[in-house]
């Protein structure tokens, strides 16, 4: 990254001693992470400069957008409906959570017993060194779990933080509830922004969002392949800055990779050879740089093939359907997050059916269950889905784990050993 | 107790080597915390003797009950509405979850890092050591934190459980979900009981729960004396026992022993001596047998006069308003529980005010902010409620535990620090 930018972050308020020694440990993590991976795709090189740019050129598109009267709105979560971000023309960005750096600091004010993602989303604000943070108007926050709904109120003293109330079940009181959420969300937007959201607007962005959730469907259907053409650690990335990056230049890039990786497919070309253990990751969700599980499972001899996950499958599975006036699109909205099979809602059964359904379609020799310490949801689901997966006949193992790099030994032994089982 | 409840408990498919253990240790803890306390009120014999026969006497009026043809409802929290269920003439009681026998079994199904309620809830299921969970129909539970609202769906493999849905935020939308909610539990009581709820049965309900809110708030107003009549401890359990006991036989108990400690306060004479450190507890509940941190606090020369907890003032200042038809009784029921200032809402403020205004009325000299190991909400709200105590020049301790006895001496250390300080 260069130099340039100190200006620009000094001006958003960056600490810049402390965002130097945050970024210092990154480049050699990404290279020993990602540089050298057996016959990389070609096409990689556009998110590898994204990652190299991304507290630079990208943020400063984001500067240049609020200097034209942009607002910049960010949020954590897949059930906040981006489509309404960007039809008041605001950029719609995620938050730097998958840190270990900002960690400590974030427990001055939780509690340590609290998943990592929440203790490092508040350290980077309190520290100053997230410059998403620093550019964004407003934190649209949500209620899927105990530890961010009441994160959101220690937020809210640093930087507004608007909340939205995620119900808890999957009835039609829970679907009004949400609908009136999503309804509650245009009208808190067209407020900042000044800008009203009307049928056309709404469309284009609806078909931006989905249009970019289409080109993600298209790179984890090539991922079916075996051998399979990309590596797990290689799609996490581009799934991670979906949340980050212009959608439609991002859907471009996908694109142009998925032509590279058909063409794998149809010449049987792979990253590994056929036989590797073929591995699905369920769980907690992984934002950037949290790639410690696809590295040890990669480096063990084991390859990911599939991420039931929020920065995984849940991202980008259900399209938002048509609607013909604003308030059925609005509905569309709305409808299609209450589809997502995230842990915080009771039942979650459907999420059984999407993981057994994956195992089949991605040919799944073996699923390693990813449990942000401390996430009580995906914690407790553990019991069904194991026994789900264990009627099945299919290897599983679970794993729960922070940012740190204190637990790699134990993990690396435990996800060896699982893979040398799965592989057998 | 005696031994005529075997072939009982033997009926009930409880098992009896487990749980003649798990009662073994439990008269010595009661002896030693409870009997021998200076100036205990007479009255106090009638809930010694309840607790003597909690699993004896009891559950055999629970037994005849159902003999009857009635039901028995089993349910863990505040905000499920008790009234409803005395409407169809079921017995209402809450269910074991303070001990620390049965987490380790509770622990084979749900994670470490869940707080101990839940996994001595769970537990005492699976250990078919809890008497209640035996007698009881089904469980109402609710989702007012992630580790409940996830534990109720392994906790329905072993006993039907029903889930009411408390919203999270107290908005227009909130209430009219959590009006639809009462009204669901009423028609799922009806098809349970096959009774149906009319406005005479659920009046006498209402008068009947509110009733005994009165008396507890009677006893809470006599704490607020100096020298105070009447231990934390014995406040304490005379709350949990609320929870079991028969409401009218409780009422009419509890109406005696504030007889005599009013006849107490008129004439000045208290447990401890004027000018005792009086601490107010808030935080997560503590149900029977947890009487750790009231113990530890009354023997290092410290006085509980108030819990700001669901085993304390959240468990009964709330009335509820009478309604001219049913619709209105419902809704009315629907109102009180709203009111009360649970974590699990986000915003959560009015706890603030709670806490200040209870800090005033009993002349609190420090407050100890009681965190069940692992609970989140209450845990990252210690945030808000150290800032405003601060503010007030309001000494405050957290203290984060659980149900063993490992934490003890470490404790104790900090409490009479902090008795120490609150003193001088």
């Amino acid at each position: 990254m260069s130099n340039d930018w100190r200006a620009m972050w000094a001006e958003l308020g960056i600490d810049l001693e402390k965002h130097d020694q945050f970024l210092a440990a990154l480049p050699e993590l990404y290279e020993k992470t990602f540089i050298n991976q057996f016959n990389r795709p070609q096409a990689m090189q556009y998110f590898d400069f994204v990652i190299s740019e991304v507290h630079g050129l990208r943020v400063k598109e984001l500067v240049d957008h609020k200097l034209k009267g942009g607002k910049v709105v960010a949020s954590f979560c897949v059930f906040v409906p981006e489509e309404l971000i960007l039809a008041v023309d605001a950029v719609s960005i995620g938050l730097c959570a998958g840190a270990q750096f900002p960690v400590a600091t974030g427990e001055k004010v939780l509690p340590r017993s609290i998943c990592p993602l929440i203790k490092a989303s508040i350290g980077f604000k309190l520290d100053s060194i997230c410059p998403y943070f620093q550019v964004a108007d407003f934190v649209i926050g949500e209620t899927t779990c105990d530890g961010k709904k009441k994160a959101w109120e220690i937020l809210n003293d640093f930087i507004p933080t608007y909340v939205m109330e995620l119900p808890q079940r999957k009835e039609k009181e829970d679907y009004d509830l949400w609908e009136a959420e999503v309804n509650r969300l245009m009208q808190k937007l067209e407020t900042e922004t000044g800008k009203a959201v009307d049928f056309e607007s709404l469309s284009q962005a609806v078909a931006k969002v989905n249009n970019r959730r289409k080109v993600l469907r298209r790179l984890y259907d090539l991922r079916k392949a075996d051998p399979v053409p990309i590596s797990g650690k290689d799609a996490l990335l581009i799934t991670q800055l979906a949340f980050f990056d212009d959608p439609e230049r991002f859907s471009a890039k996908v694109s142009e990779l998925c032509d590279e990786l058909e063409e794998r497919v149809k010449e049987g070309m792979g990253v590994v050879p056929q036989g590797t253990p073929r591995i699905l990751i369920t769980g907690s969700p992984m934002p950037i740089p949290n790639w410690k599980i696809h590295d040890i499972i990669e480096r063990c001899g084991g390859v990911v093939v599939c991420e039931e996950t929020c920065t995984g499958t849940r991202y980008f599975e259900q399209l938002t359907e048509e609607g013909q006036t604003i308030s059925e699109q609005l509905k569309q909205i709305a409808m299609r997050a209450m589809k997502i099979n995230c842990a915080c809602f009771t039942p979650n059964n459907e999420r059984i059916n999407d993981i057994l359904r994956l195992v089949e379609e991605y040919k799944i020799d073996g699923v390693i269950y990813y449990n942000l310490q401390f996430c009580h949801p995906y914690s407790i689901e553990y019991y069904k889905i194991e026994r789900a997966l264990q009627a099945a006949e299919i290897p599983v193992l679970k794993i729960e784990s922070d940012y740190s790099e204190e637990d790699l030994p134990i993990l690396q032994n435990r996800i060896q050993a699982f893979l040398e089982m799965v592989g057998q």
